[in-house]
């Protein structure tokens, strides 16, 4: 009988072996893609101290830091909480070991961040985020955020799904530009705001909206023309362009927006991104490139990914450098969470352990064991069952954890001569001592019990 | 100018890029090692109910659990605290999913816990802890004890460093069969804690520690011969047998001791382990096998892995069922940290990324990144530089991030042909669109800027 209620805390994802094995697979493919391309793995500490957290955090972020105190100290005092985000321990980082970085610095984290939320369907208190970032010093080349979107695009094109993935690209400065050039500049937090929500509703509300904060008409229209464009390179930078907007603000956005359009296309990435006017990225601190990953045929789950430009990386640290960035994340523990709901991935690989060997009594326990060594020594893994039960306990067991089963009696130990038995297919391979070979097609009787 | 203190917490490990691969690499071997073995890797949330840690802890650990809370909340009431080993959380996960799991039950968890330590050398307030558990339903055969010690050894032969390790291993039912048979048990707390403390003192220190308990002389001698016992299996079980101890438990400590040795014999581990009587792993809660990994050559350091044999896992959360186990632990940030001060790998890997690729110009700027991707291909990891900065910063640049640069112009868009210099030997090769080859024997003077 439980003494006691053995769940983990609400909102956290705890997974049982299998599920596991699962998630550490995507996770290890997006570390890999990250890794291929250069971004060098960092890890902060989970603990960090307030001051640096609430510098920049504020509004509903703040409400959800976590912090902590020792046993027998006064949680009233505490001046350390846990981080929320990668991103302010990342410019904590580069501020930090400056003297010690190569810039630009191509830089990724992949770790639990920590959020007090209200535990809800999709939403998570522990939450592994996947992130990339690089950080220039003063400068940093534009063709970094295409090289960011590039990079994300190929993690989800790891993941091997049965569905598409569409990066959805737009840049801050176009819109600033708009609303700097029809005097909107007061208006645009809201603005912002509608854009970022207008996916959510009807194109009626949206245009209600944008009503009620008293524009005129023709910028409503213009407004909304804006936010419906959408699709591929050309025939979006040209709509932009026919705006007539005589903006220096907007002219560059359009013209970077072209350019990294223009460098994904040359990457063989074009038909995977889309041109997209709707993406501001909320209140975020982004002040160029934005994007958002989605899944077209399944729009209601919203974004699997998103990221962008920000000019200033470590405002809240440092006033002698800046650390221009751009950026982007997966937001693991909740994508993991949607493909397993959708069943959105072609097929789990290979997961646990390839070999259970299984000793008939405990006169093989010992050549069980050198089995299970060589066999490693191939780079399979391999366990040997232990388990004083009957026979058929012992192979249900083995096919629990292991893809393939070995049962190891006198008569092996004499001859050498090993079969294994795959759970899954019911097929048999002859495992010697040294090599594997093909599956027999005469299996042998031992497995007839 | 820094606005902010921005070094990380007192006590926490943090890497530049460079050490924070070669952390990873040794993370990787342990974690690969465990896998191979078929331990089955879980995660469990960061965060646990108070209850739940509290129910284990007691004495110095539970002064150092850090306790949590949200923002808003008061700590004084809170609920929640961050664990600070992997057992406590293994064994409620053990019995939240006792329905959901095969037993015996091959584990690991490999992942940061968190200590209220006083910040001091050796010592972490977040620190990896990398596990390997095998947990039964009521029982659990004695060779898993075996797999364990054997399965720690691997981990760290494949760490591949300049000094050999020892595995010393003892059982704890022979010095219980002692004190039971000398009518001592009134006194066993304080005399397990003589001889765990009996390396760091001389032999004159332990004996007068034993006298002070006012022991008979004939007991303190006894003791003190037994606690020099060590070395190989068949001379300490031999001394073992001699001393003549008439006690069951005794005998089946023995016994067990034997064969465990025996076996990790046969799986030619003989030359890394030694019985040895010294170690009793402090007042922890194991029953059986006890045993510490020690580095010869550097014996002041300490034990480096540590783990042992418990009759019940799950003692404080479940009373129908019995989780008898057997596990170890690797406490890598520790272990790092003494890696790197003492220089013990023997060699660091190819590290950080393989190719950065230099466009010239604006112009070569897709050509770097289609090569990349060729690059990527063929499993090799590439970045592209982009610095608008004078040719020799931006090769200084390449040989901080990347083991070989390739400069790409003009000239080598028209031909396709590309070379690498690694920064290392000053080697070049071939990199051409499609093969890698081997090193020029006559380099470019591309490189002679």
């Amino acid at each position: 009988m439980k003494k006691i209620n053995t769940s983990p805390i609400a909102g956290a994802q705890e997974l049982l072996p299998k599920a596991q094995a699962k998630f550490d697979q995507l996770k290890s493919k997006i570390t890999d893609i990250y890794q291929q391309h250069g971004f060098l793995h960092i890890e902060t500490p989970i603990i960090e101290r307030s001051e640096i957290l609430f510098a920049k955090a504020g509004g509903e972020t703040e409400k959800q830091i976590y912090k902590v105190f020792k046993t027998g100290e006064s949680g009233a005092k505490t001046k350390e909480a846990l981080r929320f985000d990668h991103t302010v321990p990342l410019a904590r980082y580069v501020v930090e070991h400056e003297n010690d970085l190569a810039f630009p610095f191509k830089v990724t984290q992949v770790a639990r961040n920590f959020r007090g939320e209200r535990p809800q369907k999709g939403r998570f208190r522990e939450l592994y985020q996947c992130d990339i970032d690089v950080i220039g010093r003063n400068t940093l080349s534009l063709s970094y955020d295409a090289d960011i979107i590039a990079t994300l695009l190929e993690a989800f094109e790891a993941f091997d799904l049965k569905t598409p993935v569409l990066a959805r690209i737009s840049n801050r400065k176009i819109l600033s530009g708009i609303l700097e050039e029809l005097k909107l500049r007061e208006h645009s937090a809201e603005i912002y705001h509608i854009i970022d929500h207008a996916e959510k509703v009807t194109i009626e509300k949206t245009k209600s909206d944008l009503e009620e904060l008293k524009l005129e008409k023709s910028i409503v229209k213009k407004l909304l023309d804006f936010i419906k464009l959408n699709g591929e390179r050309s025939e979006v930078i040209t709509s932009l362009l026919n705006m007539e907007i005589k903006n220096a603000k907007f002219n560059e956005g359009v013209n970077e927006l072209d350019q990294i359009l223009h460098l994904l296309e040359t990457m063989e990435l074009g038909e995977k991104i889309s041109a997209d006017m709707k993406i501001v990225r909320g209140l975020d601190y982004y002040t160029g490139t934005v994007f958002e990953f989605i899944l077209p045929e399944y729009k209601n789950i919203g974004s699997v990914c998103g990221g962008g430009r920000y000019d200033n990386l470590a405002t809240y640290f440092s006033d002698k450098t800046s650390f221009p960035g751009v950026g982007g994340s997966i937001g693991l523990t909740r994508l993991f969470s949607i493909f397993e709901e959708l069943k959105l991935i072609k097929k789990s690989e290979n997961i646990l352990t390839d070999y259970a060997i299984i000793p008939v009594t405990e006169a093989e326990v010992e050549y069980a064991f050198s089995t299970a060594k060589d066999l490693r020594g191939k780079d399979k893994s391999s366990t040997v069952v232990l388990l004083d039960k009957k026979y058929s306990d012992k192979m249900s067991y083995a096919a629990k954890v292991a893809r393939s089963g070995i049962v190891i009696g006198k008569e092996e130990v004499e001859s050498g001569r090993l079969e294994a038995k795959n759970f899954e297919t019911g097929e048999y391979e002859i495992v010697s001592g040294i090599a594997v070979e093909n599956p027999l097609s005469d299996p042998s009787d031992f497995w007839a019990d």
